[in-house]
């Protein structure tokens, strides 16, 4: 059971309703975010009684579980949230939003011509790992900070904004000062603390469903950044890891309009991991727009088959143009401009 | 290993590649169906030596394993097989062709007014189980031969082409008496004797992936059907089963353009199964269409929640009405014809 | 809901119930098996009444739903059943049975080694596919009739029991003619047709769980045996289908001591399937006797790198009766006799 | 591809391999870590040659993936390591090694009830939740430091060994300051700064494995953990996710006998949530242990109805005496000391 406090309650308020619970037996705590306080009651399974305490002082309700307080809820008859990708682009709003770029930045001179190339193409971002998350120790773990610099560079020349993974909690300030939107990685998305530290600053946070996540555990993942005071949050899609070989993760399509009904958090596809194949990524991303994905990011690279990482899904430059061309239909059949 | 016979090659040349095999230490075996005589090289692992046997009189070919040889794989150059949907329409073509209908047929007058809203509608076939496979034994299994009759009505007065279940080996030639199409369900799709006798009638057969099959099983099952002399296999994606539970099942749309890329098969998906949730069939059946789905298959009820079985999943028939509408467009950016 | 009739009801009793729900605005239908008739209520969801029907004459119960009803259900206080494995051992008692033999049955001379083999080291019942269900049309689908001879011989020779897989509703007379126990494969637990047969019959049926099953949809799959009459079910685990890729199948052990609570069926596990690796079968079977297994089916081979089919799991004879003599501590511990 | 430097080479050594690489026309990147230098030549897929670089200064071999240099490999004929729960007791010897206590830390009175009650039946180590990883952040998030005093407060009373919970590289530090062995949960398996900072510290380490890691990941995220300088890694399988439903997760307890195989790190397991059900901990303790597990974390509460977190799975104190007890035959079974 959950006793909400209203926004101007002080500490002492909730220590009042946790000395009323103790006076019944019931032991308590406090939960306290930046942007909330709520008094959780402890050793309670399933029946609820709320107790008379919605008439203490600065109580706003008491309900059984947590669920209908979520920031990341639809409330009825509103729009999507529309979140900011730098300067010039959001996604949520009637536009689609592509970000585009490669797996890992391998070079300047490699960031710079793909930024160009997707830029022409029509996306509005440019993706590009950093610090990167890989299985083994010993695999490239991304060139960091220069390569943020590079980013950066690549902002200025193109206008693209500049989407890049956080790995930790301890490179949030760094990455932050380079991009204009923070990727949670997949393997991250259950990291509370990594989470929290994206919540307390202010660039939108991209935050990728975890590969076996439900989709309750990836809205309360997205509800911890926000309880920090941090409601630009993009969710992803990008595959879950089931039975199937001939994919590298099976793209799960049905969370996008799941998501649309019980969210108002913007919703892009990644069918560059959603497949790990480079000639399933195309059709997936005509399937997610269909479906109404607000947006999609997709990985391209110069030459896929010298890339570092993640050569097999990459799209190279052409494919790009034509993956763009081809979106147009449908994105128009899915009431979105051009 | 696998020795292919010629297509008239003897059970004497086969027994030839036999003793020939025998005296050189291998055990092996003729595997015959209605189009091939095949002689597998039995308990050898891994390394392949043809081991001149590409000279023995009426051998066409040896093979490592069977992939190379199947009738379902994709011929270079090739446009995807046109299978008969009754007489007035087909699946595989430019035009996309949707089957709709109850889960069940429950009566007479349930049947009619549903075929005649799916067909105003824009459907070709008409769906509806008379023999159910239901989890108990305790849940009503179908009205049988009585349904059949019903059906057979239906595409008397709208036109449309009837497709149903065939459950069992024994009721195929029944069964084939009244449909246009025999589906094999999914709890089915291993049940190799039931995929024989459907492979050695006439009637086309619609062939839904089992719920964890693989793409590889799924396509070894259709080629049970057709290396019994049936071509006309449709296969049909229905959902995977996963950890997600918001979803009846995991749409595994990614299948669709995999199978376009290696069988020459028409691919339909069916949305209603393939989540489970009637607010999710028509956004799923929109990115069906997008990555190339060359059809679809629908539950539709004239009061979903009085339905026998599978009323979440239903749509009503107002709804089919607007799902037929709101497809157009996708399927012309699909380059399909209304 | 569910209106289950008396034991000695007449169909006229059943109309009569169905005629009161016509009546009240219900459809319902008449589910008969050889031992229960069952009324459904047809197209109404959760909410439940039982409308009086409980004083209609020769109604026994009305339940929410089927459950409750199930013969393979646990009733208090009640022990396992024991199953007979031919004239000389049961399952389900105080004694492991322990099954094995080659995947596939070979030749006369492979299968009559391997029997005595088996025997001497301890166990009761041979196992050896004459009809194999193979994932391709063209892999070798086993002798037949000819491996059901070798089968009796082998029975004859040593008294063990034999144990052999029925793919077909064709064949059940055929098998039941010469096996022990008729094993219906996991590709198969969902083909109710199959069930009803050999439910139809009086040999014990062997029940492999299939891989995605879950465990009501196992239970319900005995359920369809035992409402024809036939209450000797042997459940077996054998694993199901999962992301992991260093086994063939995950093997879910706790559904042994799950199913022990829930139902009075004996349950055996699968080491060889359930792992689909040699090095694995052994601490798995230790394990399986562990947490309650009432038996083992393994698959054994006097040359497993030879072997027609499932090489990589088989044990060769030596391996079997370390397996044999290691498993009578882990055997002790769990209360059961050598 | 991966050059491996000398222990003692210098980075001038490495940067000599990476220049040469670079003439050859490929890009090559330097990994540090505490153990070991090694140079990644980028950007090539699968075709292995090692270009003679094995006769440059300094480099130990070339190796065309990472496999063979893991830290947690096993080398022919070596023992499985033995890892210290605190001062008296180890993991990974002759003796089975069982971890138990609360799910969260909730009171001074319950932790030294549940620490004395535990070390009288038999356990070496307490668990207990000081930093609680909730998938809400409405829920109780653990009593911190407060929590860690409590603990450090039970071993002076009993002697036990604290195994806890580290969320954060930002606490580990302060949990090192109280805990004997620092757990890694698995929701944090794949983030890599957490495992190279308890890496970079000297107190074990549990590894708990991501619920749908593969194998290979789990022993990598392991080899982060050491190639940081730690070898005191502690594996621990707690069951994955999959599509059943009547437990948790499914305990996948084939890893077990795979590990020894492959590793000599010491691997326990975890049947508290390994199935979610009190009634299944006390069956999939004894089948751990028979399958080779080196020791049990069992999540035990002196009231679990009761519990702050996880009740449906925590034992009462008599339970879990009755588990200790009941275990005594297996471990003997498997060639442990009682």
């Amino acid at each position: 059971m959950i006793v909400v406090m209203k926004p101007d309650s002080s500490k002492e308020h909730a220590d009042h309703v946790i000395s009323l619970l103790d006076g019944m037996g019931f032991s308590s705590c406090l939960i306290e975010s930046a942007e909330r306080k709520v008094v959780e009651v402890l050793g309670i399974a399933g029946s609820f009684d709320n107790m008379g305490l919605e008439n203490a002082p600065m109580v706003d309700k008491v309900l059984p579980e947590a669920g209908p307080l979520l920031a990341a809820s639809r409330r009825p008859g509103e729009e999507t949230f529309q979140v900011p990708l730098g300067a010039r682009a959001t996604v949520g709003g009637t536009k689609l939003a592509v970000i585009a770029g490669p797996c890992s930045v391998e070079s300047r001179a490699q960031l710079l011509e793909i930024a160009a190339a997707v830029r022409e193409a029509g996306a509005v971002a440019l993706r590009g790992g950093a610090f990167k998350p890989r299985t083994s120790p010993y695999s490239f773990q991304g060139h960091g900070e220069k390569a943020l610099e590079w980013l950066a560079l690549a902002r200025e020349e193109t206008g693209l904004a500049v989407v890049t993974e956080v790995l930790s909690s301890a490179h949030v300030e760094l990455v932050a000062r380079y991009a204009d939107v923070l990727q949670v990685g997949s393997r991250n998305m259950h990291h509370t603390p990594l989470l929290r530290a994206v919540g307390q600053q202010e660039k939108p946070v991209l935050l990728k469903r975890g590969w076996s996540a439900t989709l309750e555990e990836f809205l309360l993942a997205a509800e911890y950044i926000m309880v920090e005071g941090n409601h630009n949050v993009i969710l992803c899609e990008r595959g879950i890891r089931t039975h199937e070989t001939y994919v590298r993760n099976t793209l799960a399509l049905a969370v996008v309009p799941e998501i649309k009904r019980v969210s108002q958090l913007p919703i892009i596809v990644d069918p560059s991991h959603g497949t790990g194949r480079n000639h399933l990524v195309t059709p997936m991303s005509n399937a997610a727009v269909a479906c109404g994905a607000d947006g999609l990011i997709i990985e391209v690279h110069g030459k896929p088959a010298e890339a570092w990482s993640d050569g097999e899904q990459s799209l190279d430059l052409g494919q790009f143009r034509l993956l763009m061309q081809g979106l147009r239909p449908f994105a128009a059949a899915s009431g979105r401009e051009g």
